[in-house]
């Protein structure tokens, strides 16, 4: 029998040392809060939501951070050879943007239903890119990339370094809002929810914190039932940004220490946060940048009335036709 | 013959006293910065853009500031008897919204046609809403409302105290943006306009100010051209918010003054922002909300190259469905 591999954590120090490296290249995106009576209405009077806009971060999404951290914590021999990754689009945009910012080459492998605009924001910053059939065979080819050209493989969610990037994002939104009661974050991979919810209970115990997952991606929350890392056999959901097919130990275990509860919404809901942000926040979110609000308005409303609640809007990449298509009537 | 009328002004004082009366009731909206690759391609490289985000102020627009700034300056015996207005939307929704912070009654003429999310929007805030047939009906009607009932007509963007309220929104960009080299600023009737652009040459003359209007609505182009406010026969723009039929003297004096150029754009230029604010931006604006953007990525691209460039986010009131009409491909 194999002793039990330590429990991964991070510290406060990690997650400050982090914010530190990535200096100004990151932006601090703006807290706005959400009020008026129609979302009086929608989430209960006396509910006040705060809405994280890391959908302004560089890159569109919260995925900058870690990218940029991993790419600047990279030793200048592997630097130099370059490096590489796997994503639905908001993860590839993220490395081919840290590979600029320091000066080396991306090279990414995107699905071959990938969002066309997100390939384009991509190629864009630089990185060259492959398409792969389907997800397994995207992670096969991108192992190949990194051992044929050394290049160093940036995973899109597991890892202490992840977390550490996506702490930053958690302290940031306390030092803004410090007395923040709850806060609600969705989960793909778990990449985002793992280091958030770290920094949150390092920083502040008292706040809760929630995750949400659509039901046709709901990989964490099964995960959480069976007490280990779960594999679901296809994504369902339109939110393709949160279609992570397995969970991963390092994720996995942070989110469990630090999350208080998962809860999971339909499209439909999805598809209806999106229009209440669109007409009450003025913001064009992906499905997956509305699915806090959408925890919000549906299966955390009565348990969060009366709360100050924050909501992480973590990103958008989504053309107009596309956003159309699914925010219209 | 008479003497002429002394030149409307207004000073830095007026613009101050009118933020501490706002106070926290009124939010000081973030300012976003443009960038990465598809941005340098669209606006040229080394154009720096800063997106004054008044879409998030309270109410949804610009308009919250003068219309609160006017209900906190009645005498008690004024506010007691309600307020009255009439717009195609936003000025509506900030007037229902500044009767309610102050605790009087708002009664709103609407067009007939106006965009029933507005009507909604206006409708939660608890004014009393009557739809008139067109805006010249609806001018004659509020007028009555206001002499049989007492209510004081807030004007949607002619006199003082309209430039002192949205001077406070020039103010605070230049705030927050002190090096800021040109401000782009959407003409409807000219309200924001001349409060915003008196405040920036009061507090920083070298900063040049550009207005845009859309070519079917362009009654400050045509005034600016004939030296005297002008009227146009008739509305022909999707951007609805933008449609003043007519100038007025003290808006058109004060944009005259101190706007250094006007220019017009295209309904389609109008639609391109829209995408391109969804898409590089992530916001859902109304068509008048990209105006300013519109005229960066046509009329005054050239002109305004390798400058640090502050773009009037001004407001924006649409409901799902209408915004997909318009944005989709």
């Amino acid at each position: 029998m194999q002793p039990a591999a330590p429990e991964p954590r991070i510290t406060l120090a990690d997650i400050r040392d982090a914010r530190a490296r990535l200096g100004a290249r990151i932006r601090r995106t703006p807290v706005q809060p959400l009020s008026g009576p129609a979302v009086e209405e929608a989430f209960g009077a006396g509910t006040q939501a705060e809405l994280k806009l890391e959908l302004f971060q560089h890159t569109g999404s919260f995925k900058a951070r870690s990218a940029l951290l991993h790419a600047l914590m990279l030793p200048d021999a592997e630097r130099a050879r370059g490096v590489c990754a796997i994503s639905a689009g908001n993860h590839a945009i993220a490395v081919a943007f840290a590979a600029r910012a320091v000066g080396t080459s991306a090279k990414v492998v995107m699905k071959a239903d990938s969002n066309p605009f997100r390939v384009e924001q991509c190629r864009r910053y630089g990185a060259e890119i492959e398409l792969a059939a389907d997800v397994h065979a995207g992670f096969r080819r991108v192992q190949e990339i990194a051992e044929a050209e050394g290049r160093t493989f940036i995973h899109p969610y597991e890892g202490l370094r992840v977390a550490a990037g996506t702490g930053t994002l958690g302290l940031e939104f306390l030092e803004q809002v410090p007395d923040l009661e709850a806060v609600i974050v969705p989960i793909g991979g778990g990449g985002l929810a793992a280091g958030l919810s770290s920094a949150i209970k390092l920083a502040n115990p008292a706040c809760e914190v929630f995750g949400v997952e659509p039901f046709g991606a709901d990989t964490m929350y099964r995960s959480f039932e069976s007490g280990k890392p779960e594999a679901i056999d296809k994504v369902r959901t339109i939110a393709d940004s949160l279609g992570a097919p397995f969970a991963l130990p390092v994720s996995f275990a942070l989110c469990r220490a630090n999350i208080d509860d998962i809860v999971r919404v339909e499209d439909a809901e999805l598809v209806a946060a999106m229009r209440f942000l669109l007409e009450q926040a003025k913001l064009a979110v992906e499905p997956a940048g509305a699915a806090a609000t959408a925890a919000l308005l549906g299966p955390l409303r009565e348990r969060l009335a009366g709360r100050r609640v924050g909501l992480i809007v973590c990103g958008s990449n989504i053309d107009s036709a596309g956003f159309a298509r699914l925010a219209g009537a």
